[in-house]
């Protein structure tokens, strides 16, 4: 078995780092947090972002980010995509040279553009595997049904990430456009939000959907020029976590977004959600990239003005809505 | 304003027939039912269908099939697929040569896999205008924004349909793919009875959004064989429409699956949701045209021996969660 260590106590490394544990791999999580650290090691909880679910004998928690990385075959990187580069440059130094790392956080670089497995390579020399897909930690960890994807330059450290995490109701498939299934997993967190903020208004099932059809052009549009194939965007790491985070209540994103429409400003929404809202960074860097790209992206757009130009939320939806087209073509 | 005959007082027949009469026009609703045509004519209501809605003076209701289609513009079929074909041969001796003719039902026929407008332009000569989308009949009749998707072999018949039904809050796109238009709405019926049947079970978003991802690529690949455009598939009537289906409790597809999957008979489930679940009829017939077609289809083929042949909705759902597929190509 293996040693494997966990860069991130949030609520999906948390749920990831179980399941692996139960697999019989010796598992060190670190956290930035003294009182996630201490909630794991002492209590056997982390009842900040993953209530109620027990962490079994063989995953202990650090503060000491060597001593979780060192030695370690595999290294998941579970912090927020702004904190990638950083974590990336500090393990570089005590990392085995063989160790995989595995990324499973969502968005690009703010200001590059770059997407994270890129960031990563910029700072490590290891393989890098990256882990997408319709998959909220809450069921994961509940060993509930749940089916993702992995990808990579180098596809056969992919499959060696596709036979550490498989269990029976963990199904991990294999797809080699890796460009695709990180811009898939980071676009459709501004989609969600825009979702989550026609539903606080008090739009219904037909205008969600509708919201959710025109967003996948979007994810295809703005995915396809950046050089991913348009058949991963139809597949589990874009539509598949496209409509697990527009229609699941797990959803922070669309959370986030309720709140803005029921008239919470996005500071308060940040605050009342209580963990990162990834959404809300890829919006501002999508808006930017898409203008420089000149791509159409209207729920971006209109995303981009209610939360950084103080856009009545209602209208932006609306403005959505009545867009004059009339033939349904894209 | 227009006469309009709509044909079945139904919740989405009647949904738009009261959008059509706040628009100014005389509607008649014919339906088979006199305690349906009672209720419209003396309560103004739909109790059975569309609870709480007041019917405008403007609509009245009859048993009389050629009081409602003679002289009127436009002639609604709301009924089921199954009734389709014996309406239109009914109405043929009395409709106007002129009168274009809507239909909303959704699926194809038994027996000849013929689409809905096929079945119709065996029977009548009027131009045939066909009108789908996610539009659930319970938030178009109050108004919650709605876009819906109109297509035809003429397409300037498509047009003046859109204009009929275009108000703020339903905005209707032309799609001049009736062959994707038709098949996207007939066969997303299945996927939602399948989402259905795992939400029964207790299988949670993680799952369903699979499930949802792969039954879209079961409705392109019949589609397409059928010749359906792939971009239709992907738009309002194809995702869009699975989407809702899928989601929201106002389907009865959905019902009728939850039901299945917490153990009652298919015929259990037909009674409890009290209206025709078009889902179950499709699955029968696109289980033999896939049959016939040699297409894979493993949602319907797995729903269809749970509907059909008595096997276990759990064991179902966990074969196609376990099919023994590693990289995510399709």
């Amino acid at each position: 078995m293996s040693k494997i260590a966990f860069l991130g106590g949030g609520s999906f490394g948390s749920a990831l780092s179980i399941l692996l544990a139960k697999k019989g791999n010796d598992i060190v999580i670190w956290d930035r947090k003294k009182s996630v650290m201490e909630d794991i090691n002492n209590t056997r909880e982390n009842s900040k972002y993953l209530k109620g679910l027990k962490f079994p004998k063989n995953i202990i928690a650090t503060n000491d980010m060597k001593y979780a990385v060192e030695g370690a075959e595999f290294v998941v990187l579970a912090v927020p995509s702004h904190a990638i580069r950083e974590i990336s440059k500090t393990i570089s130094t005590f990392i085995s040279k063989e160790a995989v790392v595995i990324s499973i956080a969502k968005g690009i670089e703010d200001g590059s553009y770059k997407r994270l497995s890129q960031v990563i390579e910029e700072e490590l020399k290891n393989p890098i595997v990256v882990f997408s897909g319709p998959s909220h930690a809450e069921e994961v960890s509940i060993d509930i049904p749940t089916t993702v994807v992995v990808s990579s330059k180098d596809m056969e450290k992919a499959e060696q990430v596709q036979d550490l995490f498989f269990t029976p109701n963990l199904r991990v498939y294999t797809n080699d456009d890796l460009i695709g299934v990180e811009i898939g997993g980071a676009v459709k967190n501004i989609i969600a939000l825009a979702a989550g903020i026609a539903d606080g208004i008090g739009y219904g099932d037909n205008a969600k959907a509708a919201l959710m059809t025109r967003g996948m052009h979007e994810i295809m549009k703005i995915g396809e020029s950046l050089g991913g194939r348009k058949e991963t965007f139809f597949g589990l790491t874009g539509m598949g976590d496209l409509i697990v985070t527009c229609t699941s209540l797990h959803s922070r994103n669309r959370r986030a977004g309720i709140l803005i429409g029921k008239g919470k400003t996005m500071d308060e929404a940040i605050e009342e959600v209580g963990m990162v809202v990834e959404g809300i960074k890829a919006c501002k860097t999508f808006y930017e990239l898409k203008e420089d790209l000149k791509i159409s992206m209207p729920i971006t757009d209109i995303l981009y003005k209610v939360l950084f130009k103080n856009k009545n939320p209602e209208e932006g939806v609306k403005e959505l809505m009545e867009r004059d087209k009339k033939s349904e073509t894209y």
